[in-house]
């Protein structure tokens, strides 16, 4: 069996001709089966949940908190909470403790409802700290949520099969579309084709060889160029050819954001139904009319395609 | 005197047979005498600390912070607070002095007991600011706590000496076992061995070359390989000769942790006893109904035991 | 067309004589075009923002905010909150809903005003959930912000052409100018220059080999020194050359900021008018009488020129 | 003039006997002058000045304050505020203002006092605001304060030379005091001699190699071992000689520390006269009676020296 020259981690199995290895939003086409509770680690949920989930679990969490702690103050009687209404109905007595525990544990505590008892202190008391330490907790969380670094990078739709020397070249574009510097910007260019030996399929990764891996700053388009040369293994290859292998250009970037203060990772890829024959990027920046360099954040995939235009 | 090939900043000093060196929690059996109170780092010790302690901790400190506010409420005399009752009984005005103090540090400030006299207003004010600094630090404590990066990665219960290519290898198989992207994750593999020399016992430490120290990325399982050539301090040796030295596999990993944004580091051990000569993973995932790549966490240990089966 | 040596990220198009690369404060020359509210990090955004847009922001958040809750709270009724003034004229009763959503999202909660209706206490509990959800962003966004790495290394005003050893070289000096350690400081230091061929202008980038790229410690001053040798693209560039090229040197520096933990990064650059031809620079630290040695941190740039004095 | 061999960043020039370079608590003997407000980083300040310093600072912005907003409420007048009673003198006024100020930039509200007019309702909400935002930075600064990463490393009081193979070698040894994992451990060694030439002295820097810079864990001692062969500046010194050239060993250890999730430096320094000719350490870790290892963490320094014993 021949062996890959590279391996990425993935695997060498064959899920048939549908489906594309990393997604667009760079998350892979991986399904997770076995995990159980204990591989969730509670912070990493929170962190990762869409936003309606995790307001809503604040909210649940809120409403649980309250309501325990509200029948706590029910059962201490009538007379744990003073301007309570000792005249109440017990429907509304119970109210009356919901609104009270809230007041407690958001640490508003107006007042017009006040603990009675000595029970009804203590257990305000208690009430309090929780709601201190929940809210450090989401606090927490909230901080991790906004904070979490990411790169928003700009990738063009198409890559291109450009002339380059004497030969032909693989291209794509970036662009980093935000306005905070990412320094020092790496490139990882891979290429997962599917063979067929034996009747089976079977993936097959390769690096490809990029021009430059590294740039020192990343403040206008960079396009990252995989000259097709004799060592390359889309030498000799059509169109047909890496339709046939399924080709899909896998793409890594990292790079060190410098507003965060951390390493950012981005990925992307392309297939082969996304590749441009003899396509060539037009530049996606200029100078304006007052000699200011500008880059056009929406033009990193513009191109010109071989004689048909675009 | 032989020289150890490599040092992985233990010891050679040899502790007797029932020991391993890892615990499978990643711990090392070694005890730690002379250190004193300066050398705890607080902070260290909270964050590290389980839950209970923890909670514990802050509890006591609320309780204590509590009892010597309101002590100080309770000297300023009956009419330091309003509210609180001027007929009351001593013990009763204390317990009032402590709910006063609870209501303040929490800054709940209900105010149905509310400082009445100069002084109480002034140690009110400074109680508020005490609670203010103490719940911030709590609050740095508990976002360290549940932000602190740990990786999850689920080991195979069994190493395999398997065969591969001409000769054979030992095998181990680890899976990312949380649903986060782990990247660049990297392995570290070393043998421990006990030699025996002039009738006593010295420990040996070398580095095993796995077939791949690197992967760029980690979506699936991950079988490192360490092939037993010529080179290989495994070559020609049989399970008693393991067992003779009380062979230890010791693995460390360490890998960027894409929702921490930060590095993170794994150890794991397998003992002599843990190898499973001749046996071979089975593979852990596998391809669905719908066409996905599924991988199945819990699976990473399965093997086919040579002839015997499993 | 002649390929440049080396490929900082930026763009070999001219923008005309009038403009530097490099800003003194480290940003770039470059206009950014096509990004819309997608691109825009809000966490991003609030950390690098002016002080004065950052507490504006919050303020305005904290304006309309309690408007919202305020008109809820009117629109429940006279009976909706309790000690707002019965008798009260509408505006009054108004500003009471606003005075009491500030106590309430504050979490303050003096109880002067209070929730009565079960519908405005249901309100109030979920305003001051959101108080607490708020002020935890704006927590973390504060902490972001006065956290934010960052460096402040002194550049000298000028840069030299210096005798050194047999021939000469450029040389300029920095100092950290902040108490705290930077540890393991490095150095890059970029020539661009602007060619004419053909009647049109191309920036050209090259790479400056320096003496030292990298120290170990940076308590002193750190005089980066660029022979100028056979192999150096200012090799036999008079000044008048240089400003016929409009050279400028563009400096990157990085380092282990102890206090912060972090990498901070930190960019200059020199003009060819920011050339002293001959110029030395002078000790910037001594001895003082109690034999103390001193760093004198705004002398960085102090320089003797050659004959004409400075 | 001979050039060093090796530039820490230190300076040659010389300052006299009695100093030496890296004091022992890391720190380096070098003033600083010429710096102004703008190059203090408060934050920085904040989380690397003393507690007493730190929060006496914080004491005094909250007198200031709740000062200049009891100033506000005073000037409002006599009806600004209820409960503060209508017939108190100017003075008690003003301590009702300090107090209700107090209460509100705390949010703790008791709401015994309360605002009652339009302007002290308004000039409350937001110094309501100011507090949560103060607060806000505080707890931030707290956070770092507590979460700052630092090393706790033990090292032995005393270097030795020792018999190393066929000649002699400078060793000393470290100990992570702490019980958190320290990881990767690399060690630079310096040495540090002055020298005359010309009347005049100068200080010179050299690299010590060492027999291993790095390890991959660290849970016991580590011993450093620097060979003195034939390359090694220590070549056929005496003690006297190293007096002479008043030797300092300078140490710098970086490693990662598992619990803070971050990268820990720590300084040290050896003189020439803290050596031990002819020294030995002896074992600082054993095993006990039920057959664990035990390091001895206070016993780092533990050598037996030649002939005279210890």
């Amino acid at each position: 069996m021949q062996k890959p020259t590279f391996d990425p981690g993935l695997t060498q199995q064959y899920a048939g001709p549908l489906r594309r290895i990393i997604n667009p939003d760079g998350s892979f086409n991986v399904l997770r089966r076995g995990t159980n509770w204990r591989d969730v680690n509670p912070y990493l949920y929170l962190v990762s949940a869409p936003w309606v989930h995790f307001l809503g679990l604040v909210l649940l969490g809120y409403v649980l908190v309250n309501s325990l702690f509200a029948a706590i103050y029910f059962m201490l009687g009538p007379n744990a909470l003073q301007g309570s209404g000792d005249t109440a109905t017990a429907p509304d007595r119970f109210l009356q403790c919901v609104f009270f525990s809230a007041q407690t544990v958001t640490t508003v505590g107006f007042g017009a409802i006040a603990p009675a008892s000595r029970a009804a202190n203590l257990v305000a008391a208690l009430e309090a700290l929780t709601g201190l330490l929940g809210f450090a907790v989401a606090t927490g969380v909230m901080f991790g949520r906004v904070s979490r670094p990411s790169a928003r990078i700009g990738f063009s739709e198409r890559a291109m099969i450009s002339p380059y020397q004497d030969g032909s070249s693989f291209q794509f574009r970036m662009v980093n579309r935000r306005a905070n510097s990412l320094i020092e910007p790496e490139v990882t260019l891979m290429l997962m084709t599917v063979m067929r030996a034996d009747g089976s399929h079977r993936r097959e990764f390769n690096l490809l060889k990029v021009e430059r891996e590294k740039l020192m700053l990343f403040p206008l388009t960079w396009t990252v160029v995989h000259p097709i040369d004799a060592e390359s293994p889309l030498a000799g290859k059509s169109a047909a050819d890496l339709e046939n292998l399924q080709a899909e250009f896998m793409v890594l970037v990292k790079a060190w954001d410098e507003t965060f203060s951390q390493t950012v990772h981005q990925r992307f890829s392309y297939r082969y139904s996304e590749l441009v024959w003899g396509g060539k990027f037009l530049p996606a920046f200029g100078v304006d009319e007052s000699g200011s360099l500008q880059v056009h954040v929406g033009e990193v995939g513009r191109f010109i395609a071989a004689g048909t235009g675009n």
